[in-house]
């Protein structure tokens, strides 16, 4: 890191930020310029509070120069992380696209849904049986009830099921249905539940805090990592910025950024990350053509009585008017669907 | 709700979203304009999903008359809620200021704290023992161990304790400790954790998200004071902006906003609002001067040996300072201190 | 508009707002609901200051129904607008990209990138004669004598010209020298400018500013068709938010957003939006596969040594290798190069 | 500046890095790290494009260390500016309050609100004759009659005038009427406009942008300053962020930033700030509190009446109030009004 001294400070001073320093581990290295002093810290950073020098006096700023997360970044592995996982492969050549409701409501309900999206080429199914939600006066998903209506579907459809966990009490009950656990974007800095998911021996996918920085993220998915699990799928599904025509800004531009960084997949939600079924379509084209390994997309039966989430929400027809359009656009840019 | 009706509908179609309308408890009165038809649906609107006629067909869109929130609302009660705790009075005349180190390091370190902001006028004194830390490598708190460090210094100054609660898991525990339960930003929408808290006897502290609207933040109050627990002080810490010179954008115009829609009291903390131990006095100043009920305000006997949050942490002599002009504007303001 | 009013209001509060809707041209229709009464107030609310009823006694709040613009929407001109310009369609089924430097430096430089460009099959050369900077210490542009350039570069390469204009008073200058003319994102609510592009008689493409909500965007073009000038292009070239790995946050959901609201062509600039040259193939890319009708790009022959925009500029290798990329993503949506 | 070189380059490709950083007129000074080897580039970077180095062969980032405005820095000032005109010291120990109407509408109206804000204790007169307006369908100022207005009030009441300049062409006109020159928030990025207030020889009111950064702010009074008149004073007047509850986000944290960044008077004008009058009068105590030397505050003696922005105008005898309240304030901390 580098750290800038405060202008007029004397030899002593800084000799004592030097100390500093080097009694954090690192080697100091000082140039002298007209207007400011700057020393460069070289180790390990990452092992640091990275604000502890910042509040020493003499010292104006610390700019950090390494990234702080390690295992997650493309300098710690270079090729592609493929995750297998109920006989498919995310990461590579191939677009995987997970569809189904936002809410489980019923059994009918996910097979009306999770039917139509297995044949119009999804490869798995995706609905929520614990939600988080705004209000405590709106419909909160049917917990336990939810799950098992998915694992009756999965064995209707052999389409495995991502499923969202919420609170680490319910995590020993969610693994034993799921096939991949979703971590949502309002728990993506809940740091306990990271923890125990990353002690799990299945994929997580984990989605983007709505305003998190591409950095929190990345450590956030550190955080999994570091407990061992290196099955993680990044997923960016809109941050909150002040325009209010679409629910939330879908980042595309994180796709390839966190491709560059790092090694592990990265899929789109276009669904939330527009909130607007009528723009899921040319958001889930852009995020292909963007780089993206996968897709997550809201499909429901009669997206006008869904209990969360309709106006988001695909009807299967829909949807198999996209998966038509995206294969064209995999095939454009190289991937296949 | 008001619902707008796409242009050029049929008769027969604007009757089918009437009998919607209808079918949800409301009753519907249609206004029928050159450019747009609307249909104003009057009941208690709170009970639906909000997007639930979003994606009906011919709905432009709908647009919600009520607050989704209602026993936290000023609407709901007109006076102000006085929260009592540990001999004191939260949300009346008097400003009530928490103070004291982001983490227990030590009981040494907590006592050097608490010993001067009490003799300065702290009434409350704050401590981390578990931490919500953004990188997996950075201290995370001492743990229970940490709970005991606060309620001995508790013992030796008498001066009640505010400490935050990450996980449910851990809530009997920390209930055991602590006067006042805090819930950090980043679990503001963790509903699990707010629903456990409003089944408690104990006033909770919630802290508004990094990038939270006033109205979910208000909606996460709501969550707790569903339960049965009405004591809960609303602090506003700073939000997410573009700008870089500060840690976070303190929106302060919050204050006087969430007195206007609620009744309940509301703090600042400009510590984290700011990130930078010089602006902390002129924003406590500020907090109170736009009419905050109390502050939560980080001192740390030598902060540039901190664990955690050292650039934002003032020495126990600032802080006397600051309580010394605190006064002065306080009573400017027609509070006291 | 709805007028929400105040609760408690007498039946004379309420005749007074009645009064004042009708007095402003407009018809009222009231709905009295248990918790608010409300006013739907119909007619041309366009021509209403938006706020004027807002401050009145007893009114809670405004809500708007109709959008605020008129000419540049799709429900006053359902077909697209198609602008023809130097031979060229935009607007049609061809996607058009317009490439070159971000300052003009020297007739060599322009030349060096127009020739490569026009034959990677580029249609419209840009390049800026007038440059906002945000330091005064850095380079302003070459004025009238980089405007020259551009002609003789024209001359060379039969490539028409678009290039921006800050100033009224350069207005006819610089109107004498491009084939479009280009409003940048500073100056997107410069009204003065605005109404002066919108009496002449050539196309202009306006950009979104830095943090204009789609309906500003939208009534800043609407500007420039009230004056008579129809011939818009709307650009998106990144929004501000708090990331900070991209300069600014491409919103490339604004493309099938403003697609739907108005009938104008709409552009992407993957340079500024993202500020690096390594993101912007993707992002054009992604753009187009989003609905766009165009791209305006940033090459340079030497990015390492121009004077402006290096780090987002691509060499004239990179962009024949963009294009041919490009064309494929054209042609998986229907699109042509 | 420091330069971040990618890992994994040759001696030789080091050497190119440290030539260009010497060809710019910089001392080199390398350190060679485990992962990363940096340059500490010194010398007088502001007269550098800041990013000519960033896409440069083999840098992965550059990082700044001076900042890039110098006229406008306590680094080159120490002492405090201290604007005089008409008789009064601005940036002093007196607050200065600045009221009147958003817009000019006619010499009864703007008497008015003159003669009690002068009663009530205001110093300066605002008022606006050219307005920029988000749509072209809403008033627009009444131009040189509005100036006229003011210049006839300014007689009858003897209190100074400031008011706003939106076109070059229009500023000699309005030079003739005023005391102070105001820049508004969407033209703080126009830099012919600041070039040409630059070169005048009154007092210039900067506004910051709605989404302008404090170093874009800053770099802006920059534009002024470079061309001699050194007489700015800076206001905040609310940035654009994800809140609904406000018209912006009034970011009083950039009161003592600026104090700190720079020697020229800061100011706060919580109308445009919050968008609210029922918010302006705590938010103009906050801003006092917060360290600020002046306000700019909106009075209209109809509010509901008025053509623009009522909805943040104050009445007369609101004001008054808040004069009596912000007295109180501006003595708790050391100011007078």
């Amino acid at each position: 890191m580098i750290v800038v001294l405060k202008p007029g400070l004397t030899v002593d001073e800084v000799r004592k930020v030097v100390d500093r320093v080097e009694g954090l581990g690192l080697k100091a290295h000082i140039s002298v310029g007209k207007e400011r002093t700057i020393i460069g810290a070289i180790g390990d950073e990452r092992l640091l509070a990275d604000q502890t020098l910042e509040s020493f006096p003499g010292v104006e700023k610390v700019v950090p120069i390494l990234k702080p997360y390690k295992l997650v970044s493309r300098d710690f592995q270079r090729e592609n992380t493929i995750i297998r996982v109920a006989g498919h492969e995310i990461g590579g050549k191939r677009i995987h696209v997970m569809a189904g409701p936002c809410s489980v409501e019923s059994y009918e309900q996910v097979l009306a849904a999770a039917v139509p999206v297995k044949e119009a080429g999804a490869t798995f199914m995706r609905g929520g049986a614990f939600k988080p939600r705004t209000s405590p006066y709106t419909f909160q998903g049917l917990g336990e009830e939810g799950l098992e209506v998915l694992a009756r579907a999965r064995e209707a459809t052999h389409l495995p099921i991502i499923t969202e966990v919420l609170d680490p009490r319910d995590l020993d009950l969610v693994y034993r249905y799921t096939d991949i656990l979703q971590i949502g974007a309002r728990n993506m800095q809940n740091f306990k539940l990271l923890t125990e998911v990353g002690r799990l021996k299945k994929p997580v996918l984990l989605k983007r805090g709505l305003s998190a920085t591409i950095q929190e993220f990345l450590l956030s998915a550190e955080y999994i990592a570091a407990e061992g699990n290196r099955q993680i799928i990044l997923c960016e599904r809109g941050i909150r910025t002040y325009e209010t025509e679409t629910r939330n800004t879908l980042d595309l531009s994180a796709v390839p950024v966190l491709k560059q960084l790092s090694h592990l997949p990265v899929f789109v939600d276009p669904s939330h990350g527009t909130g607007r079924w009528d723009l899921v379509t040319p958001m889930a084209l852009a995020g292909i053509a963007a780089g993206a390994d996968g897709l997550l997309i809201e499909v429901h039966p009669r997206p006008e009585r869904a209990l969360s989430d309709g106006p988001q929400s695909l009807k299967p027809e829909k949807f198999a008017g996209l998966m038509k359009d995206l294969k064209k656009v995999a095939e454009a840019v190289g991937r296949e669907l």
